[in-house]
C-alpha cells in the first residue's frame, strides 16, 4: 500500500495563502504531520500558480526538505515545473511524478523526465480522444501506456496507474466500471500499481466521507494498492488499515492493532 | 441483495426471556421493527431451547405471523423443527430453509424438506471432514452441494450458500479466504447467491463494528448478495445501502438517497 499526502496543493486555500506569504513554517508542518499520520509519499502540487509554477515548485520542494526526508511526488502536467521539483531532490530514494496520460502530446514531454530521474510514474488513464467511460476503455489505455513504457525502460513495478474516478451521481455505473478495470488490468500486469484520488466519486452526492471511504474499501478489494489521500484523516486512514487487516495484507493484524492503539477507531 | 433480519433467536436473552415468558407482545415488536428497517426475511430460530424447540418453534411462528405476512426463514439443525415451522406458514412465498450442509446426515435430512415445501435454503460450506480452511475447499463444498441439490430439482437461484466465515484474529487469511471462494463459486454458478453472518470475522479483535461492516462492503464488492443481520443496525444498513449504490446496484442512487433521508447517516 502507498499512501500518498495531497496536502500540499496550492488549490488548497490555506496552502496558497502559506505560499503567497512565504511562511515556510506552515508548509513544513503540513510536511512534518502527514509524514506522522503514516504517508509514503508527500504531493507538491502548485499546477494553479499560473506563471509563477516554477519558482514556487522551487520553493515548496526546498522548504518541505529543510524539515523532511520523505519522499517526495512532484505534481504538475507542465514538464518545466516536475524537471524543477525533480532536479532539487535530495538521493537515496525513486521520486514519484504525478503524472504522464496516454495524451501523445503529455506522454511525450513526461517520458523523458521519468527515464531521466529514475523516477515512479503516476499513469492517467486519459487518451487523446478524452476520459474513458468504461472498464474496457480504461483496459485499453491502460496496455497501450504501459506497454510504451516498458518499451522506454520503465518496469511495471514503478507504474501506478489512476483508472480515473468519474461522479456516481452522473452515472450509476461509475464506480463499477473502475471497480472492473482495476480487476482486467490487473489480470494483465500483475505488477502493474494503482493509486487514484478518491472525492470524484462522491460528488453531488449526500454524505460525501461516508462514500469516500467504502470506495476506498471497494477499490482495495478489486487490488488497488495506493492513494493520494490527506493522511490526518483518521477515520480514512482507520479504514485503509482495517481494510488491510481483513484482506490478509497485516501480517497478525500488527497495523491495525497498532492503529487502534493510535486511537483511530475512537 | 436479501437481508434476513436475525433478532428473533433464543440465543439472544431478551428473546429467550420473552419466550419463556410466552411474551408475544416483545416478540412481535422484535418482527414488525426488523420488518420497518427494511429486512426481506425475518429468521425464526430456537435452536438452543432443548427438548422444547418444537413446541416453540410452532409458538413463534403463530406468534410473528399473527402481526406481519413477512416471508420467514425457518432455522434450526432439526429436520422436525424445521418442518413444524415450515408446515405453519402463510402461502404466496417461498419459505427459506437454514441450513443444510454437505455433512451427509444433515443433508439427508433436510433435503426433502426443501422439495416438499419447495423452499429456498442456505447451504453451509461445511463437510464430513469439517469446516474448510481455503478458498479452494470452499469452492469443493458448494460444488457437492450446488451439483447435489441441482439433481433434487433445485434451481441455483434458491441456493444462498454461507461460505462460512472465522475469525481473523486466529489467522491472518481468513478473510481473503472468504473473499476468494465468492469468486470462485460465483464464476462456477453464475446463480447462486450468497449469505453469511458477520461477527466471527471480529471475533477476538478490537472495534468488531467497524470490521463487522468493512467485511460487508468487501464480501459485496466481490459478489455476496445476502447477508443475516440486524437491520435495525443503522451503521450497518447505511453501509449496505452505501455499498450497494457505490456498486451499481442501484438505479440512480434511489435506495441510497431514501436511505439518506432516513437519517441512517446522521
Amino acid at each position: 500500500m502507498l499512501l500518498i499526502g495531497e496536502l500540499i496543493n496550492t488549490s488548497r486555500k490555506a496552502i496558497r495563502e502559506a505560499v503567497e506569504a512565504r511562511n515556510s513554517g506552515y508548509i513544513q508542518q503540513v510536511a512534518k504531520e502527514q509524514e506522522e499520520a503514516g504517508a509514503h509519499y508527500l504531493d507538491i502540487n502548485c499546477g494553479n500558480m499560473v506563471g509563477q509554477e516554477i519558482e514556487i515548485m522551487k520553493w515548496l520542494v526546498e522548504t518541505v526538505q529543510q524539515v523532511t526526508d520523505m519522499p517526495l511526488c512532484i505534481d504538475s502536467p507542465d514538464a518545466g515545473a516536475l524537471r524543477t521539483g525533480l532536479s532539487l531532490l535530495k538521493p537515496g530514494y525513486k521520486p514519484m511524478i504525478n503524472s504522464i496520460s496516454a495524451e501523445s502530446k503529455r506522454y511525450e514531454a513526461i517520458v523523458p523526465l521519468i527515464k531521466e530521474f529514475q523516477a515512479k510514474i503516476v499513469a492517467l488513464c486519459i487518451e487523446d480522444a478524452g476520459m474513458p467511460a468504461t472498464a474496457e476503455d480504461r483496459l485499453r489505455i491502460a496496455v497501450d501506456l504501459v506497454q510504451a513504457l516498458e518499451k522506454q525502460g520503465v518496469v511495471q513495478d514503478d507504474i501506478y496507474l489512476d483508472p480515473l474516478i468519474k461522479p456516481l451521481s452522473t452515472n450509476e455505473n461509475h464506480g463499477k466500471e473502475v471497480l472492473d478495470a482495476i480487476r482486467l488490468i490487473k489480470e494483465k500486469f500483475p505488477a502493474v500499481h494503482f493509486t487514484c484520488g478518491l472525492s470524484n466519486i462522491s460528488y453531488g452526492l449526500p454524505n460525501r466521507p461516508v462514500l469516500n471511504r467504502l470506495f476506498v474499501v471497494q477499490t482495495m478489494t478489486a487490488g488497488m494498492d495506493g492513494y493520494i489521500l490527506n493522511p490526518g484523516d483518521k477515520a480514512m486512514m482507520g479504514i485503509v488499515y482495517a481494510s488491510q487487516a481483513l484482506l490478509g495484507q497485516d501480517k497478525y493484524c500488527s497495523k491495525y492493532l497498532k492503529a487502534h492503539r493510535k486511537g483511530l477507531y475512537a
